[in-house]
């Protein structure tokens, strides 16, 4: 198969930017650091959009839509806030271009500059707190479940398709409670709903954990994350979910009457995924022939390709195919049926098993002949002749398959690139070695963390909530650790 | 019902905004022009897009996505466009804040200029355009039929609640194709989506007409559009489709190949709606009560409300309402059930008919011994007793009733507004007096548009698609007209 796609090993790094904007996923604009989703790329996210709004209607939350714009005296509200997130950003100083007298083309207006500089939010904390202060006076106001689907904007040096964008589009949860045990449970819930997104539709399994403090949200007192790990190593962050405590609300002035009649701040979260997943996603499944998608989240999850020579072999093809696509479709498959005439079999087969359709049926007059397709798998990449009165119940269950295989693989790589290790020499050549997850004692200091990130690379990715809880001492310094945590190299 | 909404006979402009916040569709934030989308009014527009979207992909277009910001120098490569779009906008110029040295605060780092300022889309058109010149070299790349759901920001200086607003929601859609009378097609066939769209699921009546010339957007050869009235007399621009020629593929050197291998520039469209369309839908229907939401587009089409004085009775009424919920979803009803204890049933009527819910349905014990329910139109606001077995029924075709209701009186509204005239003076009197739609003779000169637009406020919303043309000769200068056309004050 002649891809001209650079293969994983002769260069992981390359091959993903190839990948992405060969599969019609992405490219890179004309503006630094922002990228253009092309419609197929799109149309995955939208997939993922689709279910992840569904599951948070599920559990409660209602959508609302803030503004773009910040203040930059906001972002001064939230002492931890302003560090993390009002530094590198997009700044509006004014509101007006004009032509230039001397005839040069446009400037921007002297005369139209803004009285305070308005931040393009990086993430909607301080505004929407600044809102829900006039939302929330009583307990019955309370909890206050909101979602916003958004673009965002963090000015990044070096950026890279879907995993690192100046611009990226995300949804971001932001919810107000009575009681910090309310939050809590609300934080934790997010985290796992994002778990059960990225296992069941994404099919990449994920370790849930919290972050070190170092690691925390600007503003968090507890992040829970989801770690996955890619194909070549390294993990990848795919979602966050925070326990606010009352910072926000103490921050914008946020109280409520409690049912005793007593007035306290509010407790708060905030959770969200990107279209980072969409790298993830990427990274995850894909191969040196091209992406693999889950059935769950391809937008087609069959393509159908008639083979013929002439208009009545075509005919006949045209038929059998036309059939199938219908009763596939009601069976609620997703089904293209790509009958152009101006393109060759081979190209195609070539273009579906780029974009990762996870079924391609074939169909010839010979197959007519013998009431056969040919049926193959875009995971495996195993073809066989199916007979016609099987095929539908074949693919049927075939996309279940090719779903959990998705998933199974992903488990064992991970498995097999997840190591524990008892001292910092052994740490360091695994890491140097196979890469991967590793599972180390770490005294729970900050010295000690920022010590390994700056001589290894590697940071802590979680301290996972499941696994065997052993004591030991850290690989580093020998001081006491409760448990070992979760390292890696990480995007 | 005292909903404290200033009536529209008192003001119908204080009515408007007043409503827009009371029923918890958007109030303004603390950013000048922004507006926060509140969750029950994104529910609506939620349902607006859900509805557009699918039918834009059933017309064969796909979604996609593109850069927030746009390089200034964009601008000035559509002559015509720059001077539409370019002026009052949203500039960033920097892309870092840093602390303060006086330790005053976080101020913008003179160090992080950008070498070109960033435009805020206002519309997207220059970038679009520039991304589309990679996409497209053959016949075989045509036509290219996309859309994106994004928000953009133009300057107002007075803004209003979803009517004008910095930052709006909207879909744009842009596309590409061989020949002229294929892009004019397309613009025809999306101002007929919007038109199906407003007329069916809004219902809003629309005159679908061509903008004049000097009404059209800027880049544009044609501008379609489609114009409703609102009712107090004004017009509402519901949406337009502009055919863009070949101005933006030359601007932007987009050529293809044709068929018989001749090198042209390709043909654009470009069309659009917004969150606007959420004022159309309130200052249509709504009355001094509050919303009135036509059911195809209301979040919650019926309303429970559980009446009782104690446990037991509750539990009679509580299970005929579950029953009832339970048989209307199966009919595919939304249903919403407020059995909340923090509220009075008398508060609840008087906040579902605020929030436009179609029909409510009242259960006391009373009820449950005579086995009927109360139902009430929120449109007629008319009560009747139901006996349960003729509820389900019944409300399954009042939504069909309630919607075709609420066409018929924006219909019939907007023809007891409608007014041929013959002179100046008469269309002049109609304008103080009773506004409206006005036909007119016009005698198809910008510098006669110009003088009617200075000394009246009137505007030509469009020269009509439909109806009679007879011609005539200009009210205002007495030249020769060949037909009447559309003018009004308005939004």
């Amino acid at each position: 198969m002649a891809k001209n796609l650079t293969t994983r090993e002769e260069d992981y790094s390359k091959w993903y930017n190839e990948l992405v904007v060969k599969a019609d996923l992405a490219e890179n604009s004309g503006v630094r650091g922002c990228m253009v989703i092309k419609p197929y790329g799109y149309a995955i996210w939208e997939r993922m959009q689709a279910e992840l709004d569904r599951m948070f209607k599920e559990t409660g939350h209602q959508n609302a839509y803030f503004p773009l714009f910040i203040p930059k005296s906001y972002f001064s509200k939230e002492a931890s806030h302003v560090d993390g997130f009002a530094k590198e950003c997009a700044v509006v100083t004014h509101y007006r271009l004009k032509n230039a007298e001397d005839g040069s083309g446009i400037i921007v207006d002297p005369d139209a500059k803004l009285e305070e500089e308005l931040i393009v939010r990086p993430t909607s904390e301080t505004i929407i707190w600044d809102t829900y202060r006039k939302w929330i006076q009583s307990y019955r106001d309370l909890p206050l479940l909101i979602n916003q689907w958004a673009n965002v904007v963090r000015w990044e040096m070096r950026t890279r398709l879907f995993l690192r964008t100046a611009e990226f589009l995300w949804q971001e949860g932001h919810t107000a409670h009575a009681t910090k045990d309310e939050a809590i449970a609300e934080a934790e819930q997010m985290m796992n709903v994002y778990s059960d997104f990225v296992e069941n539709y994404m099919a990449i399994p994920v370790i849930k954990g919290t972050k070190t403090a170092s690691e925390r949200f600007a503003g968090a007192l507890e992040t829970y994350c989801i770690e996955a790990l890619m194909q070549d190593g390294k993990a990848l962050q795919a979602g966050t979910s925070h326990f606010l405590g009352q910072n926000f609300a103490k921050a914008f002035d946020v109280k409520f009457t409690s049912k005793e009649g007593e007035l306290d701040y509010v407790w708060a979260t905030s959770w969200g995924v990107s279209t980072r997943l969409m790298g993830a996603l990427v990274m995850t499944h894909s191969d040196d022939n091209g992406l693999v998608l889950p059935p769950n989240l391809a937008p087609d999850q069959v393509v159908i390709v008639p083979i013929y020579r002439n208009d009545e072999e075509f005919e006949a093809v045209d038929k059998v195919a036309r059939d199938l696509m219908k009763e596939l479709r009601s069976k609620g498959i997703r089904v293209k049926y790509d009958n152009r005439d101006t393109q060759k079999p081979g190209w195609k087969f070539n273009e579906y098993e780029l974009k990762g359709v996870p079924v391609r049926i074939a169909i010839g007059p010979k197959d007519v002949e013998k009431g056969t397709v040919e049926l193959a798998r875009r995971d495996t990449l195993q073809k066989e002749f199916i007979s016609n009165e099987n095929v539908v119940e074949k693919v049927v269950s075939l996309m279940e398959e090719i779903q959990n295989n998705l998933y199974k693989k992903a488990i064992s790589h991970r498995s097999e690139n997840t190591t524990e290790v008892s001292s910092y020499e052994e740490f360091k050549k695994v890491l140097d070695t196979k890469g991967g997850f590793i599972l180390a004692h770490w005294d729970g200091t900050a010295e000690t963390e920022e010590k390994i990130k700056n001589e290894t690379k590697a940071t802590i990715r979680c301290i996972p909530l499941d696994g065997n809880i052993v004591a030991g001492t850290c690989m580093v310094t020998g001081n006491p650790s409760q448990r070992k945590v979760l390292f890696a190299r990480a995007y």
